[in-house]
């Protein structure tokens, strides 16, 4: 298996099914709350969990934790496996496979299948999006179970969701009205349609027998590397010069891929050129080999923050209110906040998201348009649409207070028994006053404890560990002192999270 | 002069002109940028400074500074000679008269008409609200001696603003077509009127003739004495009481009151069982000798976050923006920013506004119900109406930059040569990790410099004072730990600014 710690050597010839996660998504639709170093799989906006753990923990109802592939970006992969961290025994046994860089979904499948079809040829893969929300998880397996059926009689099967409303955000799927195909419970495709305008959506609606494309396939792995040759064969020749860099040809049973793999120099130039295309485009809409599950469970691809209207139960006045809110005659209103207040009046179909450095404020019909917000900060080389003043790490989080002239202020949280890494600062000295729980502080060949309410220094070009050898959580406040202050002046000696 | 450190033996008994600047507003409708210890009057929301100090430099171009007096409560006295510290050897000239509480605008002119009376029985008194805007000072002061030649023949003088809207939230003066009073430039005022509803306010404004009411009054000393005696008798009975109390009967001439006068038991249940009422209905209503200066100069009393319009520029959308702020396709909206970002899309006739820990966003039309916000939070027992995160002190400013859990950080300024009081606390120890500047510390018996990038440590019930002995500011990063982190956990042994 592909860069997963366990299961070396399984070469699975039955009929296996893989879960396939893309997560490589950027998430600028939920700005602020999402950020580039924070994108929507990451959020917990609807659930119990981010959607990117909650799509693992729904689909490990299915298929067992080695099984799940996660593929992402090169630039997303460390974070994205902090992130996954906190699911504990089962995060270590899932595999990552990492693009280059984003090229859309068709390379992304194709890139998966490649790894997939050598590990077990003949297995079947159910390709996930990381970031949308299925309320019903269990109904959702059911279908699934369905379309692995569908899968195994050689089709590409997708799920339709039955529309609710002429909404113009998605894809649409117009089915066969009975099922001619001699699997149950699923319906012959006739065509997909892109994001119709609303009169067409309208149409759509009433005439029955469309659906909403969930972005949700399942497959044999064989089969959609055939599709690919036949509809996207430059794309096929590239994967194939992809998989001569990947494994070694007198090991067809290799059984895992270094993650430095990925970093190829040659696989890389190849991946970045690659025509960015989707595999609803490139595949499902030219095969004529396709089958549709009229979906049972609730779904969104929350699209956008009025999207949330149909996955989050609404006050009677229509409000979703998170968070610090006080709000006087609000009606159909959206606001998610923080520690801060929000305090609405009068608010009507409007959007407010609040965060520690930004906050939006628009009508729930423009929503679309923060895309140009996050634009504008791109290109005035600002901060707030790339992190978040809160960073999660592998061992806890750490919080920017203020940023001065020459000093910076950070809330650093250590989780129980957690280290950071043996590091220096060539323009920074630091001060740590400890508030609660016990710090064990390495300075050079110093090695001694802090407790609450003691404070230690760290000057600059000091060799240092901060470290929490407690079972509680420790906490320090972090003054900073420098003519530079910014992350990258690290160096690192050693690192429990393999980080450089 | 009343609790004016200088001119301790002028009795003039010309006819001198005093200015009263009414300053015992709690400026609800500003919050969150206003707050109960920051009220309207200290806000810069027009001009180059807070309105109070604008007010102040306004009037100073008529009336010498030892001739101003600011009429507020005994809870914000304080903080109200804080605040105009700025303006220098000025503020050190104005005198305070301090309400034991606050009781409407009737018995506020009549405590100050007591004190001048005393001083100058001869005087004439201009009454200015201390949180209006007038951008024109010049023609202000122009229409202003018209007003004091009209006081000097024995009338009530106010000032008409001529209407360019149908405003309901003014009250509106009847004035007569033309001046039969002798005095140039006076017209004769028929009659007050309430508030009006938008019907009434627009058959005014077609008819003309109709002004709306500045609250902005000139008259001799004497002569609201007497008008407060004929109109408000209870009043005026109440106020020979204190004066009982706050002269020595046989020193007619006592040229000053020291503060804790005003803090005399009897004169505060005296004062707290005084109807409130306000002068324009107590007094101005019902006499019938009131003249009226049509003003030549804008004004605006700064009613709500929708009057700003009134007097701050627009652009070309009709949008205020200020501070941090990206703003796509709004139209006449205002957005009140810090540093923090408000990125807003597509909002139309909205008000946003953020500060550190409190945001308002709320359609124009309902700016008045932000008083329902504060009373929601006065009842939950919060603290975003009460305080800023920022808060000035005379020696400088501190901010809360986080509150945790038996820890609390602050950002604390002192001014070049300012130095906190020696102090101790009972509940807290406190860190200061100095980050500009240099600090001289008194800890107990010991007295030390802190530069830039150091450290210190004061232990709970250590006796500690905090110093800038240079010509720059200092600049601390304060880490306190304890079990009660309040501002009242303070012993003061001695304080530069007379705290206790």
């Amino acid at each position: 298996m592909i860069s997963s710690p366990n299961d070396p050597t399984a070469r699975d010839t039955g009929a296996d099914v893989y879960a396939i996660i893309l997560a490589g998504g950027s998430g600028t639709r939920f700005w602020p709350l999402s950020r580039e170093t924070h994108p929507k799989q990451m959020l917990q906006i609807v659930g119990e969990d981010s959607l990117l753990r909650e799509t693992i923990k729904r689909i490990h109802g299915f298929v067992p934790a080695k099984n799940i592939w996660i593929v992402t970006t090169e630039d997303k992969a460390q974070d994205t496996r902090f992130h996954i961290d906190s699911l504990g025994s089962l995060a270590k046994e899932i595999g990552f496979i990492n693009e280059p860089l984003g090229r859309n979904t068709a390379p992304a499948v194709g890139l998966a299948a490649l790894c997939l079809n050598r590990l077990s040829p003949a297995s079947i893969m159910v390709v996930l999006p990381a970031d949308h929300a299925i309320p019903d998880g269990e109904k959702f397996l059911r279908d699934l179970k369905v379309a692995v059926q569908g899968a195994k009689e050689d089709s590409l099967v997708t799920f339709g969701i039955k529309p609710i409303r002429p909404e113009t955000g998605y894809g649409y799927i117009k089915a066969a009205r009975s099922s001619k195909t001699g699997s149950k419970g699923l319906l012959k495709v006739e065509r997909f349609f892109e994001k119709p305008d609303l009169k067409t959506a309208k149409r759509y609606l009433s005439r029955g027998g469309y659906f909403w494309n969930s972005g949700i396939f399942v497959f044999k792995t064989s089969q959609i590397l055939s599709e690919i040759q036949t509809h996207l064969p430059s794309l096929y020749d590239s994967l194939k010069k992809m998989e001569a860099l990947l494994f070694e040809p007198d090991k067809p049973d290799q059984p895992s891929i270094p993650q430095s793999a990925f970093r190829n120099p040659q696989l890389v130039t190849l991946y970045s050129r690659l025509e960015p295309i989707s595999i609803d485009y490139g595949i499902m809409e030219r095969s004529p080999n396709i089958l549709m599950v009229p979906a049972k469970f609730r779904w969104s691809d929350l699209g956008s923050w009025a999207a949330l209207d149909e996955v989050i139960e609404k006050d009677r006045a229509g409000n979703i209110l998170r968070g610090n809110t006080v709000s006087i005659g609000s009606q159909n209103s959206t606001v998610f906040a923080g520690d801060r207040l929000i305090a609405t009046i009068g608010l009507k179909d409007m959007v407010v998201v609040d965060t520690p450095d930004a906050t939006l404020v628009t009508p729930k019909d423009r929503v679309q348009e923060v895309r140009k917000i996050v634009e504008t900060l791109k290109q005035g080389d600002r901060e707030e649409h790339l992190i978040h003043k809160t960073v999660e790490r592998p061992w806890g989080s750490y919080t920017v207070l203020e940023k001065g002239d020459r000093y910076k202020i950070k809330r650093v949280v250590l989780k129980p028994k957690a280290k950071l890494s043996l590091q220096l600062h060539r323009r920074r000295s630091e001060h740590w006053v400890v508030v609660s729980g016990v710090a064990k502080v390495t300075r050079e060949e110093e090695i001694y404890l802090a407790y609450t309410n003691e404070s230690t220094y760290i000057p600059v070009n000091t060799k240092h560990r901060l470290e929490n050898p407690e079972e509680v959580p420790l906490q320090i406040i972090e003054v900073q002192n420098g003519d530079y202050l910014e992350e990258d002046d690290i160096e690192r000696f050693a690192d429990d999270y393999g980080r450089q």
